[in-house]
C-alpha cells in the first residue's frame, strides 16, 4: 500500500479561515473495489466558492462535515481501473477533494484529451471557472457591441475570462483588480481597456472616468468597496448577473451595503437585473461553451494565467491567500506530476 | 367659448401629497389649430406612478414642472376635429391629464370601440395596468403551473390582474390587501387562493402558513413590510418582476429593508432574478396582451373591479387616498358623462 495524504476540515472557520481549521492526515492509499477507480491527483483547483462549504450557513450546496475531506475538482490519473469505462493512464476531471488519491465509481469523471490544451485548463479556464464566466456573462450579462462591461478579480480565473469574451463580444471591458501589477497584467495580457485598483481610495471617482458612458454590465463577484462604486454608475437596463461576493465570504454578520436603501428603488427605475447563478444552473450550455471557449483559447482570443503552489500541504495556506487577493491567476495546487 | 378646468401641480410634496400641493384653474376650452383635435375626458386614470411624477428625483420619465398639468391617461371624447384621423364623436385613450379639455394633434392618440368593452376599461384591465400585469407577471415572473404567486395590492388594478393571470397558467395565487373587505372580495371575485392583509402584525406568519411551498414569483409592487415578509420564503430560482414601491413613494430618505444586508447573499445562493420594468418596456407585447386580455376578460376568467369618484376636483383627494390604499379596485375620476 502506497502512502496517501488528504486535507480535511478540522473546524469551522469564524470569520478568516485559519491554517488550524484544517488538517492534513497521513492514510494508505485506498483500494479500488468492483467497477472503481483509483485516482491519483495531479492538479487541485482553489475556488472562493469552498469559503461556503466550510460554512454550515443555508447555501445552494450541502457543507463538508467537519472531519471530512475538502472538496474540489481536480484533475487525476487513474492508476488502476477496475471499470471498463477507464484504463490506468487516463487523465480525468474529477471531484477528488483536497487528497492525493480517491476512488471513483466512474460517474460524474469526465476523460480529458491532453493534446487539446495543458490539462490544467480543465480546471481553468476550460472548466469550471471558463464556464461561470461564459455563461453568467453571455446567458445573463448579455453584452452588446459597444457596452461596457465591468468585472472585479480581473485577473483571476473568472474575471480574466469575463472582460476577454466581453470584448470578443465587441463591449468594453474595464476590470478591477488588486494592486498595480495584477491591473497592468489585465490591461497588457489580457487586452482590457482598463483596469482600476480596488485599494484606491478614489476607485468610485476613477471608475466613473473609465465608464464615461455608464456600465451597462457588472459581472459580480467581490461586492463590497467595488460594488458600492458600480451602482451608481449602472445605467437604465444593467444586468448584474451575482456570481460570487469574495469580499463577504468572511463577513461574520450580514452588513447591509451603502446602497441598500436605494436598491429597490433604483432597480425599479433603472430597470435593473440581478440575477444569482452558479455554473452548474446552465448545464445546457457546456457544449456551446467547449466549442466556442476552446476556439478562442486556441486562436489566441482567450488567454489564461496561472497561479501554482507545490505539494498538497499548500492547499490550506493557498486558499487562505486566495479569500485575499493572495493569487495573481488562476489559484492551483500541483499535487503530483504529470507522469509518475 | 365653453368653460374648462385643469389641475396643475401647485408644488412638489414632501412626503404624503397635501391638497395644497394641487391646484385648480378655471380657464376657456382651447380651440383646437390646424390638425388638432379637441378632446373633453370622460375617464381619468388615477395611478400610482403619478407620486414620482411629482418629485424631481431622478427616475425613468421627467417630473411634472410645477404649475403644469398633472400628467394622466384619460379616456375622451373628440368634440371638434381638423384631423382627418379623427371624427367628432370618437372615443379615444389619451394622455390629456388631469383636465377637462385638451388638443392634440393626434399623435398617441387610440380609438376605443366601445362595443369590445366598457370603455373604463382603456385605462383599466385593457390598458395600462392590465398590460402592466401581463408582462411584469408572463415576461419575467414566467409562473409555472403548480408554482406560487404572491402579489400585494391584490384588490387594486395591477394586482388583481397578476393574481388571476397566475391561476389561468396554472398557478397558486396569494394576494395581500388592506382588510377584510378587500381580502374576502380577491378571495371570492378573483378567485385568488387567499389574501391576507397586510396590517395584520403576524403577516410574516400567516403568508408562511399560506406558501407551504414557498414562494416562486413576487409580483413587487408596494414593497416595506410585505416585502420584509416575502423575502425569506423566496424559493430557489424565484422570479421578482419589480414593478412598484407604493409604500415608500412618500419616504422622504431612503431607508435600508431589514433583509438589505442579506440581500445580494441570497440573490446568490438562491439564484434569485429581481427585474424592474415599466410596462412601456414590453410595447413590442401589445398585440399579444390585446388579443390574450380582450378573451379573458370576455370570458369572465379575469374580472375587474373600479372605484369611481366623481368630478375632476376630486382628483387630488382621490390620488392622495390611492396612495394610502383607501380605494377599492382601479381609481378612476369620472370628469364627465359618457355622452353630451
Amino acid at each position: 500500500m502506497s502512502q496517501a495524504q488528504r486535507i480535511v476540515l478540522a473546524s469551522r472557520p469564524v470569520g478568516e479561515p485559519k491554517a488550524s481549521d484544517f488538517r492534513i492526515e497521513e492514510c494508505a492509499a485506498p483500494t479500488p473495489g468492483e467497477g472503481q477507480v483509483l485516482l491519483r491527483t495531479i492538479w487541485l483547483s482553489l475556488d472562493p466558492y469552498m469559503r461556503g462549504r466550510m460554512s454550515d450557513a443555508a447555501s445552494y450546496a450541502a457543507p463538508v462535515p467537519v472531519g471530512g475531506v475538502m472538496e474540489a475538482g481536480t484533475v487525476s490519473e487513474v492508476m488502476t481501473s477496475n471499470n471498463p469505462g477507464f484504463a490506468k493512464g487516463d487523465i480525468v476531471l474529477s471531484r477528488a477533494g483536497w487528497q492525493t488519491h480517491a476512488l471513483s465509481d466512474g460517474k460524474g469523471l469526465a476523460k480529458i484529451d491532453p493534446n487539446i490544451a495543458p490539462i490544467s485548463t480543465a480546471v481553468g479556464v476550460l472548466g469550471m471557472p471558463g464556464m461561470t464566466a461564459y455563461t453568467g456573462l453571455l446567458d445573463i450579462g448579455k453584452p452588446q457591441a459597444g457596452e461596457t462591461v465591468v468585472v472585479a478579480a480581473a485577473s483571476g480565473a473568472v474575471g480574466s475570462a469575463v472582460g476577454q469574451i466581453a470584448k470578443i463580444k465587441g463591449a468594453r471591458a474595464i476590470g478591477i483588480a488588486g494592486g498595480k501589477d495584477k491591473c497592468d497584467y489585465v490591461v497588457k495580457e489580457f487586452g482590457f481597456d482598463a483596469c482600476l485598483d480596488h485599494r484606491d481610495p478614489d476607485l468610485a471617482a476613477k471608475l466613473k472616468e473609465a465608464c464615461p458612458k455608464g456600465i451597462d454590465v457588472y459581472f459580480e463577484n467581490v461586492g463590497g468597496a467595488v460594488f458600492e462604486a458600480v451602482f451608481p454608475l449602472l445605467n437604465a437596463f444593467a444586468r448584474v448577473p451575482v456570481c460570487g461576493l469574495i469580499a463577504h465570504y468572511n463577513d461574520t454578520q450580514a452588513v447591509a451595503p451603502k446602497w441598500a436603501g436605494a436598491m429597490m428603488r433604483n432597480i425599479l427605475t433603472k430597470r435593473l437585473t440581478f440575477r444569482g447563478f452558479i455554473v452548474s444552473d446552465f448545464a445546457a450550455r457546456h457544449g456551446d461553451f467547449v466549442r466556442d471557449m476552446s476556439v478562442w483559447v486556441r486562436e489566441g482570443k482567450l488567454k489564461y494565467k496561472e497561479f501554482v503552489t507545490e505539494g498538497l500541504e499548500s492547499a490550506p495556506e493557498a486558499f487562505i491567500g486566495l479569500l485575499k487577493g493572495a493569487n495573481f491567476g488562476k489559484q492551483l495546487v500541483r499535487v503530483g506530476p504529470d507522469k509518475v
